[in-house]
């Protein structure tokens, strides 16, 4: 049984791996092609750079190793994006804005829910030095042009912000373990057990934390959070954000989900999410997290999105697979072989069977080279 | 110091990293175009399939991870010849040949020498259930004809025939020990530990011991291995498979060095290993594993040849980079946001700059879109 994998582990076989391949090279020249520079951050660091900024659920998700080196623990990388945040705080020091992209394998300990793998192929652009919302929409719309670059149909773009929630504990003077339970309780949209968390609380905070899992739908939800909102600066000035990222982009399906607080120690400000139709889980998932260079030496404004590219090569229209000639064995014979030759430059696919290779296996192949009168044709393969 | 990063482990940064994916992106469509199907094995799979065939060797090299689903012991990849093995084993189940080629990050826990990293990425080809030269020949010229594509100037292709050392233990009838103390002193080339070693040996198998590291040059030395190697059956045929594959390539600089085991509990035919102009380490290794499928169930034929795309990335003369053309910031400005998006949609790449933003970090610029009496036109940037 040396041959079964590990569960939530699994290989990607030529016609998954084909998908997964041309996805990358769309995406990653996508990135490339709007100033994102690309980047290969190595799969083992110190364990302490990978967590840095990303709290205790990362920690967990990381697979953890001892280097024979220096007795130190390192960690394989469940998420590439701290590992972008320290190549700009310290690598490339620019002073300016930095746009980065990146493409990966990222390894978690458990897979994040019934249908992750435990092997994700990570890919993402993060900016950073530019701490107004046009980067967040500049990333908004990088991810949305990505999704129609690989005719992925994009139903929504859920928006939220973290600073409301943050303004909210502030306010209410919430004490650091109630926090992490109410955030437990609006991951799960437990308005029941918000009633009971928030009990102690002070209006108008108690009745704001009760109407967050309410705040959900499209734009209108800006106006009604106004409303039942406190007036406190950074909740106007989040919500004003909101407004002014979905003013910019109206071509976007905006929708607003201000409970959403996935990654909300890491995140600070706009948070977002964007979802296919039909499909329950999000496919990409970005947003601010201002400060994350910090731990390298320098605190940088950022912002950025990732997606797995396993999950999107299940969802993205397949392209054809390209089909193949077969060719027959050419030992010695120059004019065949190149003419073999020739076609592979071409950007056929050729197939030059070795002495009594049996045909078809591998890749489709529609033709072949045969002799006819002295000449090579490529002839049509009869379906039988 | 968070930066840091453990030793023999580093990022690849913009100009690395491009040059990396470029080499990845022409090598793996090199493959293809000849019917090798692109797979992707996992990261990480159960220690004992990783290890099969691949003795201690691998075992030392791999790092060793708890499975929290299953308690058992995992292993990130080494090596992914043992993977392509399993996929070619199991879950292919070809009845003929089977072409595949992968490509993905690697993990020693040591580096192999000074100059190699902890980790590597790793591109490779492998031909499944052929037993003859032919498929040897298709391999080292799939190897030779990738270095052409990515213009690394071939110096050598050495040849080996791990056959000729076991025909010798056996016929000796050398122990288990002593064949691995005499393994080290041909691999270090120890002319007088292998002296020493082999006292007790009868004649001839001594003298073709001592005779092998001399066995080294151009392919005249088949000619000399010949007279100066007991004329066995094995030795018999692993010389005419090596006189064979010579004559049928002409345009391949093959040298021999019949004293080159390395990885020989892994291989059992003809080992090559191909060399760049002044650098001493071999760029390209391969050769043929037959039975490597063994331990999934099914035995089968195999060679097959890898390289380190990191190490050749240094080697490779490098490809321009592609300059960009940076633009002012569109916002609601229709024409400017299609002129950028009818520029990316030609291949170029286009940083639209946000409010504010200082330019020239990033890619490198050398034009810039600008409003001259109303159009937007393309102007080079004049260097100061």
């Amino acid at each position: 049984m040396n041959w079964l994998l590990p569960e939530y582990i699994a290989d990607a076989l030529p016609p998954e791996a084909a998908r997964i391949e041309n996805l990358r090279r769309t995406l990653i020249d996508h990135c490339r092609g709007r100033g994102f520079e690309y980047v290969m951050p190595p799969l083992l660091e110190y364990l302490e750079s990978l967590l840095t900024g990303a709290g205790q659920d990362l920690d967990l998700r990381t697979f953890k190793l001892v280097d024979q080196l220096s007795g130190r623990t390192m960690g394989v990388r469940a998420d590439m994006t701290p590992q972008a945040a320290r190549i700009d705080a310290h690598l490339l020091n620019h002073q300016g804005v930095t746009r980065l992209c990146y493409c990966g394998s990222v390894l978690h300990t458990l897979p994040a829910n019934v249908s992750a793998g435990r092997e994700q192929v990570q890919i993402g652009a993060e900016l950073y030095g530019y701490g107004g919302v046009e980067a967040d929409l500049e990333i908004i719309r990088l991810m949305a042009t990505a999704f129609e670059r690989i005719k992925l149909p994009l139903a929504r773009v859920d928006l939220g912000h973290v600073a409301i929630f943050r303004a909210l504990v502030e306010t209410a003077g919430i004490s650091a373990d109630a926090e992490g339970e109410l955030l437990a309780l609006l991951r799960d949209k437990d308005v029941p057990g918000l009633g009971v968390a928030t009990r102690q609380l002070p209006s108008p905070c108690r009745e704001a934390l009760l109407a967050l899992p309410t705040l959900y739908g499209g734009p209108e939800v800006l106006e009604r959070a106004a409303a039942l909102l406190p007036d406190v600066p950074a909740i106007a000035a989040a919500l004003a954000q909101l407004r002014h990222l979905i003013a910019s982009a109206p071509e976007l399906p905006f929708s607003l989900d201000l409970s959403d607080l996935r990654g909300y120690h890491y995140h600070n400000g706009i948070v977002f999410a964007a979802y296919c139709p039909a499909y329950p889980a999000a496919i990409a998932l970005g947003g601010r997290y201002d400060g994350a260079g910090e731990a390298f030496g320098r605190a940088r404004p950022a912002t950025g999105f990732s997606m797995d590219l396993r999950q999107v090569a299940q969802l993205a229209p397949a392209a054809r697979p390209q089909s193949g000639i077969l060719a027959p064995y050419a030992a010695g014979d120059r004019l065949l072989a190149g003419h073999i030759a020739a076609l592979r430059e071409r950007g056929e696919i050729v197939v030059e069977m070795l002495p009594g290779e049996i045909a078809c296996e591998g890749p489709d192949c529609d033709r072949k080279l045969v002799l006819v009168g002295g000449q090579w044709i490529i002839e049509a393969i009869q379906e039988d």
